[in-house]
């Protein structure tokens, strides 16, 4: 199981995400392409400190929403959502291609993530765009227990995918995660070293009902946003040696 | 000689230019970027119209204002200007890779381009970003009488150029076009015409001193704004077959 | 009746609908605020030809999506939508007051007006934003059967409602628009006359079922968009002379 | 002499300075408007903030810049400068409203400030705009030893100025800031202090070179981005009891 992680996700004179540290510890950057943060200059800086540390890159488009930070679901039609992802994977792979990078898979930010995960017509514009797109991109998704749906719909297109799953959130039984809005939506650091021991040993979580979940993730989403994180991370790593 | 033209230059809602039109007389079709106009379903279109029309196709990157249709001068630094060349090709170029297309030249948009040709810092920047850019491609610019000078600098960097006339526009003994606040700046039909003819056929143009100015073009950037300039553009067509 | 028409809606290099033509048939411009079109040289202009003509003028505030042209519907908290509409009604006023002009009245734009119509939570901010304003402003909504439930929240606010019908689109028989995927949603010319002059005559139009349906409209919203779209605006106004 | 600071310079979910740690100690709070900084959200909680600690509020437009957080100098027309000012004062006012606040003074920001100072048109048409706004409001420029100059274009204008001098920058003889290019621009704590107390004493600076430059400052530029910032800001305070 790999460990990737949001980053770049600062824009013009705004810092977010302690990115030159949480490079370290990971192996997936999920790297913002301008739409919901991210401008040329700290995609340029982004790269360049993914290439320093060697891990592999990843496009983390988004609606086209600096204010919302992407977090704001917009009604998109399917061309729509095939444009503004070829144009944000094109940008970041251009960017990326001076400075002898690849970009290997697409993970959709934030609303676009979440409407990808909950209505099927967003799901197949998101899996069109990157079966249309040139080079061969893998697309990261929740691992949930609808799996099986979603692999072959992606099979037929041609498209990879890469289940992810969250090392600090509470799932519940049908393998979507509990809503922040809940008391115990977020686990603490115990808590999160627990389920990423269980996910990495045995494939499962522990649901909100206490049940067993099996998950089968590739890779696990961890946060880089503050040094409490940056020291989490760093004791994920240590359980999950490279 | 070539006939170049600015086209999707549309935005969201907002129509602008006779692209449809004016793309079958033209050879290059330099396609905005969206940052000063265009965004990606105006540039998916325009490149599909540039297919069917089966004609070269170059980015046209502009300063992030799309308020003043990246007219406005705008101070950025060299990392600046690399850095938004890098995106705005980029997310073209992948663009038209979905469309089994590839952009061959940059042509600078509005203030950026006239900053190219006043200031040397900001030519070293275009320079710099197009030398590095992994795939070979032109850059377009203003024929004028110091051509020597951006062709030793382009030859060392390694990079192409395609030096361009204007149809329509008035030139000053210095080769830079009379500023447009000036009565005679922009020529009329018949005058248009005859600059185009003796281009054509001697390389020059007449200057607003009555002055034989040699340019040497590549390339002739033309108009489709409306269908008056549509019309004319028809006119130049059959004055340089292809 | 009135009639109203959305205006200054172009933005930057863009240009869209023939304001300085309608402008002498309405009776309430609703002027766009710089979120889905507008921009601060065009809302200056708009106004002074709103002083021109001495028309009411009222804010067209909408989702920040200069792209969608405030078409697609983005998820807003009630805070949002609260400080987006005072930003935008601020702005305008601002730039009103500076010409010794007044608005009298708010009606938000595409997919704000939209979902105000169509979810309680948005209405519900929208109506707050307005009761909170210092100034006194009117809301302008959509005529509806339900048009008894707004005025009971509006009233306890404190807010007065124009209620606007459409000149040229069809209705069903629950006073909502046909919608535009529908073949008959939008009236040909003589059909419009025909619906104005119902509803100036008994208040009432014919719906898509040719049930009679009363709307009780105070102003009618009309389109100057195109020459023709303004020789209708000229010829519903002469069925409804001032 | 009072102590100002550019506070609601986060914007969306990027935070940037202890806008509720640094209004304690200050008498005059310079509110971003959304075009380098600000959104409607923050500007609500900005000015409620300043509202707690019942301070004065002005407003801190900026060019349409938000990547270049208003740093980048853009070309802008004698009446691009007017309406900016006049979309965001409005916005910044009309939100003030809201809450039963007033703004009293507009200082421009950044590359606009910087333009004003260094361009007479620049410097004219932040006049002229400040003179046409309705509500009388006070204009904050640099204070240098060209004050006599500002004094009579505004006198003429029916303009107040308030001058700043700012606590931790080197002055040149001629009143303007030493470049931050150069090593000794910014001055350390203690020497912060110093300059404080001198000007506050004296109404005099110690330049560059050494020699006295009298500025007559009614207020004082203080920053508020981190704790050091912020204990700085105290310790003036302390020097200069409200």
């Amino acid at each position: 199981m790999l460990l990737n992680c949001d980053l770049g996700e600062s824009f013009g004179n705004w810092k977010m995400g302690l990115d030159d540290q949480v490079m370290a510890y990971i192996d997936q950057a999920n790297i913002a392409c301008g739409f919901h943060a991210g401008d040329p200059d700290v995609m340029q800086h982004t790269l360049a400190l993914a290439k320093v540390y060697n891990i592999e890159i990843g496009a983390h488009p988004a609606y086209p929403d600096l204010q919302g930070f992407g977090r704001r679901s917009m009604a998109h039609s399917h061309d729509e959502v095939v444009n503004l992802l070829h144009y944000q994977i094109g940008a970041l792979s251009g960017m990326a291609a001076v400075q002898e990078q690849q970009i290997s898979y697409v993970k959709p930010h934030g609303a676009l993530y979440n409407d990808m995960m909950a209505k099927e017509a967003v799901f197949d514009a998101v899996l069109d765009a990157i079966a249309r797109y040139p080079q061969s991109l893998k697309l990261m998704l929740l691992a949930t227990s609808e799996a099986q749906n979603y692999k072959e719909k992606a099979e037929k297109a041609g498209v990879s995918l890469l289940f992810e799953a969250f090392a600090d959130r509470r799932y519940l039984d049908d393998g979507r995660l509990s809503p922040r809005s809940l008391p115990d939506a977020v686990l603490d650091s115990e808590q999160t070293l627990e389920q990423v021991s269980l996910l990495a040993s045995e494939g499962v979580v522990i649901t909100s009902s206490g049940a067993k979940l099996s998950l089968n993730a590739d890779t696990l989403c961890v946060h880089g946003d503050n040094p409490h994180a940056v020291a989490m991370v760093k004791q994920i790593r240590d359980l999950l040696p490279r």
